[in-house]
């Protein structure tokens, strides 16, 4: 097989059952981290991300983000010889994940009892909207599902509008980074002398678990406190907020340390002791005034650089709402790898995000490629598995194994 | 010192000296695996959450819910006494988690290079708004002001108004999750033969991370689409967004697949095979034609109730966006403990988020108390560093430890 990236996870096997976002991040990351994950797929098209827009030379960008560095093999699991061969796969893994609805990966046999008296040393992910357990569980569920139910949909928007939702799946994708989190650490306690278990991660535990201060607020105060979305103006800090600029909008923030070096990188000293503004519960009192006075002096600025200068020169915390185009050309980005240009052999050279967990022992940013639906049937059956070229020849000709060259 | 968790990091110990969120959320994680945390705050008032609302027994909500299960010392790091006792904690340590400003780690005598030096086998693990390279990373940075940076900001609120940013501060915990993840990862490392290294850890990586398709797409169409935000409707999946209902509002989804139900749903199956609506990029074209229908039909309801059932018979995905006060009364929440009872010696009884990582070896949502300002110095100091009463008593005479009860 190909080399994979030295890296902490060599000698780790994954059985990856997921698709579309969740399940596939926590894999990925597993495979930027050096594990060998076997992706299977169902004939004919694959992990449904492959047919997600944008596409060049038959391959999806998207689908290439979540999978780079894993193999795929493509099986028709409703036949017993797929079963057959899923079955065999999990005797030699270390990790099973899958994110399918509760209850489906049960019925294809492969519940978690099923898994455990297969290979009682597997660690063997669930990832799914609601969890494996309570009312909600068989529910449909996607990413703005589990947003809504969390209360995390309801913090965000105009107050006296419809709530906002981010056009960014930041429920999946960090829902898989808890998954990976999880598997890491039952890996850690294998090493350490212990057996497999299931972990049981949802996007609804991880959503609710981002309430910082929402749910214990509500719950100490009986209920007098119930917070709720403020727009682009924080409703119990001052300022914090975003600003109309030449460009689009800056987010400045001043907290009580900040109000000072605030006011002399707008060049308005007399503001620090005003009694009007002098602490958070002033300001925001007077929210409407400490607003508008750093509106008009956004607006007399040439420009949006003039804006960050000023407020840096006195570090206060600001920021550019940046656009995608701006995110994807900004010097640290670059600099850092948070964005970075990945090659691939139908997309070409490409930007994504970059790797969010940076170890100093081991590369940052690994060459990895995706591949074409099936591109692993052989290799994985024969190097894994010990099959023969006829045995293999005849599942594909079977229609057991199925590839497709062009995704 | 009193019994931890039954768990997976038991015999891991971690010298913590985070503050506010990311980094404690990264620590506090640990604890609730079982790991011995060792906080470290600085006198007079320690971590600064201490002093957030709301409070109760003179003990805040927030600095509890972040803190639990982690043993508190309190000393003047400024003093030849205290930085030697850090660094000779760090000589017994498995774990080292800060979130400084970069530089300020470095100033105060432990740098990476610095803690390696003194104990080669430590996981050393920094969080920071913009990671330790990079033109930003001497910037002084909050959630939000990543958040605008990754360009995640930007895709959240009206198109034609301001963003809007969440009332959650979902950076923080999620880079927080993040960094347990590299951190478990560096520990399994090190089980199998590996050294101690560094991990650099940033809340703009992580953020940059949820675009899970609009910096790809933006790259492979050469910035002829650049992805924003949509508001309360997605610009490009029709149906998916938020309809007004008697209570509030509701979430529905409906993809290719989902289109028949939700017409049977809403009692309209000629719609169906309507030339109009027959597929996604139809229905986006008839947009607001769709979400009349859907709002007009669910105007009609007698409540959310009736709307959620209608839509959950033909498996529709659907869901109320719940408030504060819904979440923490919800069923599913309680009984699966996503919204748990936590059980404070000075707060009582108060509800906050459980721990989104389950394991079927291990107890879920362990009990763990927070502990005051300095509760654990002596504890500390005699149990792992050997130091006898008469040479704490001087420590604590010398200004070089402090405590405060009452916090």
């Amino acid at each position: 097989m190909a080399a994979l990236p030295k890296h902490i996870l060599n000698g780790y096997r994954v059985l990856d059952m997921t698709h579309v976002l969740a399940g596939p991040t926590a894999s990925r990351l597993m495979a930027e981290m050096g594990a060998e994950v076997i992706k299977v797929e169902f004939p004919p098209q694959g992990d449904v991300s492959r047919v997600l827009p944008a596409h060049k030379n038959g391959r999806s960008g998207y689908y290439t983000q979540q999978n780079r560095g894993k193999r795929s093999i493509c099986l028709n699991a409703k036949t017993p010889e797929g079963r057959a061969i899923l079955t065999e796969l999990l005797k030699t893994v270390d990790v099973f994940i899958e994110n399918f609805a509760p209850g489906v990966i049960g019925r294809m046999g492969f519940s978690w009892e099923a898994v455990h008296k297969i290979n009682p040393r597997v660690v063997m992910c669930s990832i799914s909207a609601f969890g494996q357990s309570g009312p909600l569980s068989s529910l449909p569920g996607f990413d703005y599902i589990a947003q809504a139910y969390s209360g995390v949909m309801g913090m965000i928007g105009d107050p006296n509008g419809p709530p906002s939702f981010p056009m960014v799946s930041m429920g999946d994708i960090s829902t898989g980074v808890h998954a990976a989190a999880a598997i890491g650490f039952a890996l850690l306690h294998r090493e350490r002398g212990g057996e497999g278990q299931y972990l049981d991660i949802s996007l609804l535990d991880a959503y609710t678990g981002y309430h910082e201060l929402n749910i214990h607020l509500y719950s100490l105060t009986n209920g007098e406190v119930e917070p709720t979305r403020s727009g682009s103006q924080h409703f119990a800090v001052c300022p914090l907020g975003l600003f109309k600029s030449r460009d689009g909008y800056v987010c400045i923030i001043a907290l009580q340390n900040q109000w000072a070096p605030l006011c002399r990188a707008i060049g308005r000293p007399e503001l620090i002791d005003d009694p009007r503004y002098c602490d958070n519960a002033q300001r925001v009192a007077h929210a409407s005034e400490v607003i508008a006075i750093l509106q008009a002096w956004c607006d007399q600025q040439p420009d949006d650089e003039a804006i960050l200068a000023a407020l840096q020169a006195e570090r206060v915390p600001c920021a550019p709402v940046l656009r995608i185009g701006q995110v994807v050309s900004h010097p640290h980005m670059l600099e850092r790898g948070t964005v970075r240009v990945v090659k691939d052999p139908k997309l070409g050279e490409v930007l994504m995000p970059g790797m969010p967990l940076r170890f100093s022992g081991f590369e940052h940013n690994q060459p990895l490629d995706a591949a074409y639906l099936g591109e692993h049937n052989e290799a994985v059956l024969s190097e894994v598995l010990g099959y023969d070229a006829a045995r293999i020849e005849a599942l594909r000709a079977a229609g057991v194994l199925y590839a497709n060259p062009e995704t």
